[in-house]
């Protein structure tokens, strides 16, 4: 430290106000500096005091910086910069040029950014990266900026948990973990500086990964729902004068639900399908497979459990038929026209077969359909080994299909001969939606005939067709 | 180490019974010592042998405490203390004054604190913090007290699976984790020594957080119970003398669990509209909320999981209706009299529109209330981001409310105005539970118009009413 | 090294093809060796590429491995040893040996086996044990194995974000421990060498802890379903010619569900009892309980999960009762034969509360089921201090059982005394059903009674019959 400086820091200790003196007693691990007292710097220089931290705030004006919390002492930012071990740089990255002076104060210093951009893509490198840049001497670690202004300031809630830091320097990250431990937050270091553009981009993102799945869900509810609107409401009011647009809460409601629900199953399944029959007919693993399928299968999980919030929502909507005023008279109605006409009825065995198979069905692939969700939870997927979790996901995942597909099936049974059932020369919606299920069973079906299979598990042994000339002794299976 | 230490040491160990020879290979590295032969000793000893430490344990009377786990030492204190690095304190606290005179002997050991007390607030300071001031030359770390005993002995189990640790000294607890590894648990570090009291807490506490719900909870249920009670069944008693005593079992339970839960999930978003509401009163975010409301707020997320219970109730309740022999009867007896009385019935579309929306809406209403309840298991709200944490949590969370709420208003439907509604003057417990719902979300629609919204982001990122002088340059705005 | 070995490097590096030369900006730290050009070391090598490390892949035909990825080198085992600190084995173990003479360019290296077996207890010893005896030299740290080749290849998923690593040197594993972290994994030490099997056995394992309960689950479904065959649908056959076989579809599968599911649930809690009373019997805790109670206990949670799932599908199969065809049927049918016959049906108060009481019950005792499942999650499970954990499970089980067995009981109601109930003299199922849930709470009711509680705390805190002469001072109480 020069001799300028530290009279610069002298000059400025002694304008401050009084009641601000620093804490001589805390030794230096005990302070940290925060530079920037605009909110984000507020918020977490009030929790630092909460947690027994002697805090610097580092401002341009340290007289006029009034409002700052109770306890915490005002310096300028280089004799700020002097007082502590651990710098954190609460100030928008448009102006981080006021550090470059700093240059030697800031020596040997870590410095925390808690930066975040308004959107992706905002700069040409990670804001870390370019603090970095501008004071190479200082070992700059990306953290704390997933956090919410609210938890900065009131400590650890549901999302808000976890911080997130990445950083060149072992020590540097040791003693901003220390720091986060010490808030009540659990740290989690991600590596190196690189990773500082993905954890900026963090709290920007809005379920990316469920876009996809989400308007393809949104797009084939929307074409079904007008699709069934035709056929069955404004057909009846067209062909018979009827008005039952009552029906579209309830009934249209539980057409269009399972219908999604079970093309959106079959989605989750089909990739897989597909990048087998390429396996088997580009003869390697090795080939990156197209990116739309790459796309495709990384959104599975996100299409499974879209299609069992579909199915759930067509469990409950079936469950209520029986409350719902329509047909409490519709039955009353049926029994009064068995009375007042006379009739007998009769009590076929075969379609109590038919519609307790296809009740019964339903449930059990709703069951296992939950059972696929439960495994999809985080914690209870990270508990499993991967065989564990591949078996429930792919076996019980097209058992589960299997079941869905049979419900469908009974639900049609045979009224797909039926010339009633084509108003309008249009098939109903059950029939439309299994078309792809049935393809993606047949497809499946064809992959696990044992010569087809013993194809695709050498494949995926890092087996490759004409390429056997391979030394045998360098290759090492892994368990299917 | 004194001559007369040493000497002391080998007088007891001379004494020992031949069958509990330390032994000789292992490395120190590998042997740690238990003070406390009670039960918590007991236990700890014997895992620690079966994940191949030797054990030697410290007493003071090493001749008579012959039912020690097999294959562990007994030793004086003092002698214990010198063949281990590390020794676990498994006594109560207020025999820890025995360790005083220890002192020489225990300098530089790492002393693990295993203790609990009966009740939170025992003693004036932590008991690692009391065991501290007492041995000032050890290293005391916090820790295993989180677990039960039968995990102690047996290993991880469900709740007992982390265990968490605090201490000054980092190559301390290094060493306390390093042994909570090998004994198959996970340890986290959470901090220094101030965290212990935090610690000893932990065992003590029975659903803290939970107390104000489930005690807002039972009272509502209560209190709307008895209301309904009086107005279905005692004034059909009173007035009509008819028994119908046995709708308590479904009828009114069936009432009682919509009604608490609406109230409850509109008690989980009033906090943060009159958190609002307050902030743009005030002008600044900066001003601590009234205790009250701090509490309130820290409760929301379990009054929204009661919420969801009563829900959860209240579907099954509906959907076994038309399984119910009252039920059944009365459709029998209503079609068997509109044959003898030879009257038509009439269908009514509106009543069909009607009860369909109703329907439809309570589903949907009660798919997004299961959406927000598996958003807030930890898992998966760690996994998400705060801004889509908050995007379910309260977009969603007030779609819910909104949805729950025209679920309810369809089912009173025109009876608001017919004064046969109101017996003995009372209104039905539907139309009480509307009110604060209605409230809230008239308080939203109030939040979320532009300028009060404009207001109301400025001020949570830092702007305050009257003090626009702040330098613009030091604030750092947070994504909202 | 000796002149000899560096010029067999520099021969083989001047073999190299031309586009594959090392790149010489890369610290060591931040370039890694792979022995095997099988199908492991290609995924991992890809990975390692894209991660932005150099990979030198070390193979016994330098000039035939022409199919790996682009942008790593190929060298001889030899030099390719020497160009990195990291060596990733991805060679099976039957293969190690050619790592022998190799030793001395190994020394000090950090060896990663990444090695899987077929089977369980294949060989004597761990693989890294095996390769660590053969090269003693070298700081062997097993990791890696656990990933699927898949996420080797492209990056966590679901049940693939863990490494799990195990070895002697901290150093070691804090190197591996940041390749992983590079890589987007998130690594745990596990401990000392010693775990290696552990970790090698876990990729092979199926469910191996609800192997015992799904046996007892199928086993208990197909002795009641065939019992219940028999005397529901064969018996109507046998006596009446009547053919009810499509009850099987669903009112058989909703008698055999809540059987099972009420056997299975008083499972879950017997062993508890059973435990106590050995306790009490044998008046101390130190004893070991036989290995068929430990077994047992140790698969409870599977027990319950198993349960509720059972019960589930028992609410589902209840709650389609109105929709069924020939439900439905019945109805008519029964409405049809009041009106013909000119019968008046009299509503009896009695069988209202029976069956309003009989759903009641159960709703509430799913209720508490699903509320035990949820804090089975290991996420919910592992924010819970034991004492809330063991309050739910404990506490709350039982009173599930509880409800559960009322249910029961209420279904039951004056048919036990009946003798049409005794169809060729067996009794109904959900007799059978009662009798163990019956037989647990009789337990469970003798051990919370005041003298046998106190004795049972007493023991569970350590104490013993017949040995009361042990050091009070030494004891260190647990909260019960």
């Amino acid at each position: 430290m020069t001799g300028q400086e530290r009279s610069e820091e002298k000059s400025e200790c002694v304008s401050m106000s009084p009641m601000m003196e620093a804490d001589p007693a805390l030794p230096e691990s005990e302070r940290v500096c925060v530079f920037g007292t605009g909110d984000l710097g507020h918020s977490l220089g009030l929790r630092l005091l909460q947690a027994g931290y002697g805090v610097v705030f580092g401002s341009r004006q340290p007289h006029s910086s009034s409002r700052l919390p109770h306890g915490a002492q005002v310096l300028g930012h280089a004799a700020a910069a002097q007082s502590a071990h651990l710098i954190f740089i609460a100030v928008q990255r448009e102006h981080y040029d006021f550090l470059v002076p700093l240059a030697n104060q800031l020596k040997g210093k870590v410095l925390v950014d808690l930066s975040n951009n308004l959107r992706k893509n905002q700069y040409p490198e990670a804001n870390a990266e370019y603090l970095q840049s501008l004071v190479p001497g200082a070992e700059v670690v990306k953290g704390f900026n997933t956090l919410s202004a609210w938890s900065l300031q009131n400590g650890p809630s549901d999302a808000n948990r976890q911080v997130y830091i990445c950083g060149e320097s072992a020590e540097a990250k040791q003693a901003v973990i220390a720091v986060a431990t010490k808030l009540g937050f659990s740290a989690l270091d991600r590596g190196s500086i690189s990773v500082a553009r993905e954890l900026e981009d963090f709290p920007l993102q809005l379920f990316p990964q469920w876009r996809l799945p989400l308007r393809i869900a949104i797009g084939l509810s929307a074409a079904f729902f007008f699709y069934l609107l035709i056929r069955d409401i404004i057909y009846a009011y067209v062909t018979q004068g009827k008005d039952i647009s009552f029906r579209i809460m309830v009934s249209l409601a539980n057409k269009v639900c399972p219908i999604v629900s079970l093309i959106m199953l079959s989605l989750c399944y089909l990739p897989g399908v597909l990048a087998s029959f390429l396996q088997l007919y580009r003869g390697t693993k090795y080939r990156r497979f197209p990116d739309w399928l790459d796309r495709w299968m990384l959104c599975r999980k996100q299409l499974g459990l879209l299609a069992l919030g579909f199915a759930f929502l067509h469990v409950l909507y079936t469950l209520i038929i029986p409350i719902r005023y329509f047909v409490r008279f519709k039955v009353t109605e049926r029994t009064v026209s068995v009375i007042r006409e006379n009739r007998t009825t009769e009590f076929d065995t075969t379609t109590a077969w038919r519609s307790d198979s296809y009740l019964s069905l339903g449930i059990l692939g709703f069951g296992l359909y939950v059972l696929l969700g439960i495994t999809s939870l985080p914690s209870v997927s990270n508990a499993l080994s991967w065989r564990e979790f591949s078996f429930v996901q792919s076996k019980l995942g097209h058992l589960t299909l299997l079941l869905c597909t049979a419900h469908t099936y009974l639900y049609g049974w045979n009224r797909f001969l039926s010339s009633s059932t084509y108003k309008w020369y249009t098939p109903p919606g059950y029939m439309l939606c299994l078309v792809l299920p049935s393809v993606v069973l047949l497809l499946k079906l064809l992959l696990i005939t044992p010569c087809v299979d013993r194809t695709i598990t050498r494949i995926r042994q890092g087996w490759e067709r004409g390429a056997d000339q391979r030394n045998p002794k360098d290759s090492q299976p892994l368990i299917p």
